[in-house]
């Protein structure tokens, strides 16, 4: 069985379309077998619609269901049309619960009131129980599906449930213990199943000492509380301490991939959701917004400059300087609010050191400033020979530097403190009043050298 | 053992403070027992340098080396500095290797040289086999221990392994089986020890189609395979296929938060070394260079200028709009730059459709240029009831859009062609060239319009 280490996508799709046409399911069967479920999902995402079914049928329900869960949401959609309501009633039978609900959130909603009325009841309260959730919380993003045992039980009770349920869930690390009431009060590793004798009580030789995730903390919360404890499964608890479900690292992962898409559209000035390929109407859509209020900020600029006019019309020289000074008021904004920013969602910020945070930011700009002002002085010098306007125009890029500063790193602070997510600061919104800011500052300087130089 | 889900830090700190103070030791261990070392690790960067030894000392080696690994890199290195050698070194011989080799290459080359000279043979030959990998790559952040049988083993033996090792190896996950060259053939997950009878053979009861991680694979990629395949834990294997250590997917966390900081500073116009909390120097000389290359581009922007002087001084209400279209510009640039870089990062743009992505980006352009200029004519028509003007603004504001929305995409997926990191392109150097370009196209419409209207 050797093969490499991840297969050649493009290749085997290549294969697979030759077998459809050829219509040879057992060649067709084969050459699915090997493959990782997340593979399939590949394959399948670049097939027609009508091959894509024949995959899936080929698949059997138990495979079929763990490729539909590694199939993006907008393939997926697509794909749950073709199917029956019947089949994918079948295929959610298979699925843990969080992707099963992800499923179904994601189908219209004459859809999904269908399929959900199908499904057996204990499933659909159980899905329904979770539909409730914020998405983007610990109940949003957990499985109901766990092990637990009572107090009670001895190491070989858990070994028995584990064999049991060895088909319906993955991924077990560790058997949680419960009292009468269904609160959590421990859990065995499954390796610790092996290393203790079986007739030993759980209790015995459960951890007590848990990391619980409550159900309405934060996913990114959540996922710093995986990055810090190192673990690859931990329990959720509602308000009682009752255990109600369990993350697995495997969805933080997308939780970290989806916050950082997030961010960094923030910064871009667009929205996550346009990341993946969604058509250009909807990607100009997420963008316009930023770009209307950068216009309008722009515009503000304009207006601001024509006030302006009479100076700018004695020494046009002056003018020339404009972009330059705007555009490093706006870089330094945008690299203050985007580090801090990164510190707040990483958690390296001790809030009660704000105040220490921004002074560090206001000693780089001062320190920046002094050191790019001469730079363009000596430039300026050796092109205009114009001491004054290198003057003028070291003292306009250290003061505008500073303020840059300050609002970069303080409005993400504040915002933090207003509990409106810091991210907001680092898009246009910062730039724009940086850069009209630094043209007020640079303009009344200027006018003040072109009043005390004449021209 | 009631306690909150995660312990209120701080709290945890005063108190420790005060027991320190008082030298009750009794009261600090029994303070520190029910804590995760992640949490003790908080509270140890909070302490002065001779509390944080006596803290550490209490813990006995054991958890004291899960505490140092908890630690960050700039409090961990003032840290090791109290120690002495030999301390170091039994700490050293209790971490998973990848983390004894993160702490000596942490220490100043005399200190390390000392150290690694005082470890037992075989763990400094382990460690130097692990410095030898770039630290970037699977080798770099992979471990060395791993479990496993050979083919002809049974799952008694694997089991008899398992509790051999149980000290040793954390989080164990599967048994890897190899043949008798170290060639990695299986694997059986921990779980399948339990469901199965204890004298099957490995070999029959093993799965053999394992994702498998090349020993130089780049760390990034490594996360995209975990992103992928769900997996807590993967093989990393050498060119002959030998299994040569494993890596764990908290660590793997640790890359994401990595590479994620990393693409983000890059965007800002800054390194990742800056997040966290460095001097004021060390965030200047990470800011300078490119503060520097964005000043040197304004300066051309300036010159470039100087050369539309007389357009400027017969209709000097063109200069007020040249910052608006330079910003537009730079942001279309930006946001067509950042989101490209994100779906490369993210594996989400098949490059064989390259050219399709770019299309994309300017029929978004397109859409987006006429409908923000046509709001820009609005607005000008009403403040300078100059219908000519407005006109030149739309048509140099679709123009503008749509060259750095080609450059925006282009540049990004050019440089992935070249092997570069596509990052590179979301800093100022985009920015900077788009004002140029905007700068260009507009002076050009604008000079021909006022030979056209003449002023």
């Amino acid at each position: 069985m050797d093969r490499p280490s991840t297969p050649d996508i493009p290749d085997v799709i290549a294969r697979i379309r030759q077998l459809l046409e050829k219509g040879d399911m057992e060649a067709l069967s084969a050459e699915l077998k090997p493959l990782h479920p997340a593979d399939i999902a590949d394959v399948v995402q670049d097939l027609d619609g009508g091959d894509q079914v024949v995959v899936l049928k080929l698949l059997g329900n138990e495979r079929a269901a763990e490729v539909l869960t590694e199939i993006d949401e907008f393939s997926g959609q697509a794909l749950l049309k073709l199917l029956t309501d019947r089949e994918v009633v079948s295929l959610l039978g298979e699925m843990p619960s969080d992707d099963a609900v992800d499923i179904i959130s994601s189908l219209p909603p004459e859809k999904s009131e269908k399929i959900e009325a199908m499904l057996p009841q204990v499933e659909r309260e159980r899905l329904q129980e979770l539909l409730e959730f914020e998405e983007d919380t610990a109940g949003g993003i957990m499985e109901v599906e766990s092990l637990a045992v009572r107090e009670s039980a001895t190491i070989q009770d858990a070994i028995t449930l584990v064999r049991e349920s060895a088909d319906e869930i993955e991924n077990v690390q560790k058997i949680y213990v419960v009292d009468q009431h269904g609160v959590l009060k421990g859990a065995v590793a499954v390796l610790d199943l092996i290393r203790h004798p079986p007739d030993a009580p759980v209790a015995e030789v459960m951890m007590t000492h848990l990391i619980k995730i409550p159900v309405d903390m934060d996913q990114e919360e959540v996922a710093s509380q995986f990055g810090k404890y190192d673990e690859f499964a931990l329990p959720v608890v509602d308000k009682k301490e009752r255990l109600i479900g369990r993350i697995t690292v495997d969805d933080i992962i997308d939780v970290m991939e989806e916050e950082a898409s997030e961010d960094i559209a923030w910064i871009a000035g667009t929205r996550e959701e346009e990341i993946g390929d969604p058509s250009p109407i909807r990607i100009s859509r997420s963008r316009l917004p930023w770009l209307v209020a950068g216009l309008i900020g722009e515009i503000l600029n304009a207006i601001l400059m024509s006030r302006y006019e009479v100076s700018i019309q004695t020494a046009v020289t002056l003018a020339f300087f404009i972009p330059l000074l705007m555009g490093t008021a706006g870089n330094i904004g945008s690299q203050a609010a985007v580090v801090v920013v990164r510190e707040l969602a990483l958690g390296e910020i001790d809030v009660g050191h704000a105040g220490r945070r921004v002074l560090k930011e206001l000693v780089v700009a001062l320190l920046n400033g002094v050191i790019l002002g001469f730079l363009l002085f000596a430039i300026v010098y050796l092109w205009r020979r114009d001491p004054g306007l290198g003057g003028l125009l070291w003292v306009s890029l250290v003061s505008v530097m500073f303020v840059a500063a300050f609002i970069g790193a303080s409005v993400p602070l504040l915002l933090h403190r207003l509990k409106v997510d810091p991210a907001i600061a680092t898009g246009p919104f910062i730039t724009v009043s940086n850069d009209i800011i630094g043209l007020a500052i640079y303009m009344t300087l200027a006018t003040y050298y072109v009043s005390l130089v004449g021209s």
